[in-house]
């Protein structure tokens, strides 16, 4: 019998999904579990976006291959009905649709860094980052940022340590997940610096931009002046429509080396979905008043999450102001433990919660064991029951 | 300026896309390009398909994230509704819905072999395939199939003869993308043979299965006796249903280590396309008569286009017995040179013919320069103006 290659088969599994199968069980067994572990909002996607897809379903005949850069329409679209009100002046040449936000930074990380390279990424991160650079043979060496200091970065030194002569490129998610943390404009510019100076692509992931619940504009990597050659951006139509399911980014950049590169990639997988394309575009008509709504709703549930959090003895979490992500950290010794535990053995009134451990978002072992990510992806009331339901398993649980 | 990664900026370009500046400039300056050179199909998708995102959109309010496998119902419907009827029984869990063939044989290449090892394949082959061979650090090693004997496999001598301690798959397309060549039961059934006794996994991309011009019934790699701990299969509902830009595909495995390994990959780009899978589930309802059609017009095209072509001086092409491809030999000495001078500089009553240039088909160097793959993807008709312009330029072009 054939076996399957020693890279596939140590390929670490998505620690997102690992407990999918105990929570899959209670399920069956008629256990309501209240998902606070993955990130699938349950807001409406935008009606333009649909009805989109249906208008053009209706005049199609054949649903054909587009461009590898995804559809021209689309392209100018993004550049002129999106970047430019958020204030970034880009050319169609500058963007190329990936499969997802997914697809655009496992390019990004290619075109930075090879086999040997590595990659520098603030600790906590998004947990595939490591798993495109394990397939890729590439290191991420992390900058730690502390659960108790609301993840700030307090200044640079924490990249000049992590520099060595293999470091390609810095990665980061802003807003972050898992830990909702919004980089300042002075983190953002102290990071456009560094990467300047020594000759590093900046990777940023900014599928969270419209979820930001601050008063100031976000401010995009985009934006860092004289950052244009070092800048690689990755975006999500799936993510910011609530259309998740579409399967539409894009890579972003103004080193057309990076473009070129990008496109040798994008023709290697033929193009991007194109029905998702349709609801790409239409989605670029979506009102204001949408994302006022979703941001009205996302304060409303994130205010409710992290006060109900904070008040369980022994909980904290700071508080996030993007994406839909906090990092709690738990009075037990194994969150991981504590989490499979919910599923496999503690019911309240029939019902249980799932969180995510959010020790593999770390890379520096050991420190984030006590620590959970919780999605804020429920409605208000049933986030109290969630809440509810955690405070009494955390009062149940003991393991030291 | 950042440089990007040396394995990025040497990553071949796709040789089949590489001519597209100069036939984009063409067609900006008027002149009408005859597309041989692409397997993009003119073939209207089955209504069935269109119809079900239609109606599915009707009710539709969120685009969320399907199961990274693919939706349960599609899984399900595919093994009941498709994989039954050709005689392949199949469990959902042997099939992950895929972003499309190229995610499906990309995957099951890092399943087979890692960094350092070997895939045979048969040449020509797809490009893809060493695109990602090149990506992943895999060697591919080439079994010779010659124009002249029809691209026969006359033995297993030729994979015998390229077998390595770091040998770890054979891959096949079936039938051949370029050639068209239909491999016969014999020879699958020796090629099977040859991986069960070294212990290999045979990944057959079979993407074409329903192109198949003999009377005879389509042979699977799945239907090789005892072989299904070495088969992975590679199918794709884009291609079948003339469906491309919806981008779905699966991989098919008996061997449960490859699904697992399979869904580990898949978790890492979260799901297929929500969309596409509704347009694949409604596609599974396409009539025969439907494939009856499309046989017979690809027949006719496949007629007209070898019998044209054959007619012409020095030319020579084997009659292919799948797909919509063959490979011609032209009375050039460099067909690429041949096929830039075409979309440049040739012209026929303001037309040219578009052809891709066979050599990157091939691992052997220098063996195939004369070579060039056409897609007969036109209407007869137009198939007709095409082969007269390639006679003509054939006839004006002289570099020997």
């Amino acid at each position: 019998m054939p076996k399957v290659s020693k890279r596939t088969a140590d390929m670490p599994a998505s620690a997102i999904r690992k407990l999918v199968p105990f929570s899959e069980a209670a399920e069956s067994a008629g256990v309501k579990v209240y998902h606070l572990n993955v990130g699938a909002p349950d807001i409406k996607s935008p009606d333009c976006a649909v009805s989109a897809v249906r208008g053009r379903c209706d005049k199609l005949h054949h649903v054909s291959y587009t461009n590898s850069a995804g559809l021209a329409e689309l392209r100018k679209a993004m550049c002129e009905k999106y970047y430019a009100k958020i204030g970034i002046e880009l050319q169609p040449s500058e963007l190329l649709v990936t499969v997802g936000g997914s697809e655009a930074f496992a390019v990004a990380m290619q075109i930075a860094a090879g086999p040997g390279e590595e990659i520098i990424v603030v600790e906590p991160f998004y947990t595939n980052y490591q798993t495109f650079a394990y397939l890729n043979g590439i290191t991420l060496k992390a900058v730690h940022s502390d659960i108790d200091e609301g993840f700030a970065l307090n200044d640079i030194s924490g990249f000049e340590a992590q520099l060595t002569p293999a470091t390609r490129a810095v990665l980061i998610s802003n807003p972050c997940n898992p830990s909702g943390k919004l980089f300042t404009r002075e983190e953002m510019l102290a990071i456009g610096e560094f990467c300047r100076r020594h000759d590093l692509f900046l990777i940023c992931d900014e599928v969270y931009r419209e979820f930001c619940y601050t008063d100031e504009p976000f401010f995009s990597a985009m934006q860092i002046p004289d950052c244009g050659q070092n800048v690689i951006l990755v975006d999500s139509v799936s993510k910011r429509y609530n259309l998740c399911g579409t399967r539409i980014g894009c890579i972003i950049s103004r080193n057309q080396e990076v473009m070129a590169c990008a496109l040798k990639f994008a023709q290697s997988r033929l193009c991007p979905p194109l029905l998702g394309q349709f609801a790409a575009i239409g989605a670029l008509d979506t009102p204001d008043s949408y994302f006022e709504e979703v941001k009205a709703e996302y304060i409303r549930r994130r205010d409710c999450a992290l006060s109900l959090l904070n008040d369980i003895p022994g909980v904290y979490s700071p508080v996030p102001y993007g994406a839909f992500y906090t990092v709690a950290r738990l009075p037990v010794r194994s969150a991981a433990d504590f989490a499979k535990w919910m599923l496999t053995e503690f019911r309240k009134d029939s019902s249980t919660v799932m969180v995510t451990p959010a020790a593999s978002f770390y890379k520096t072992p050991g420190i984030a064991d006590d620590q959970v990510r919780i999605a804020y992806v429920l409605e208000v009331p049933q986030l109290e029951k969630a809440m509810a339901i955690l405070a009494e398993a955390l009062e149940t649980y003991r393991d030291f």
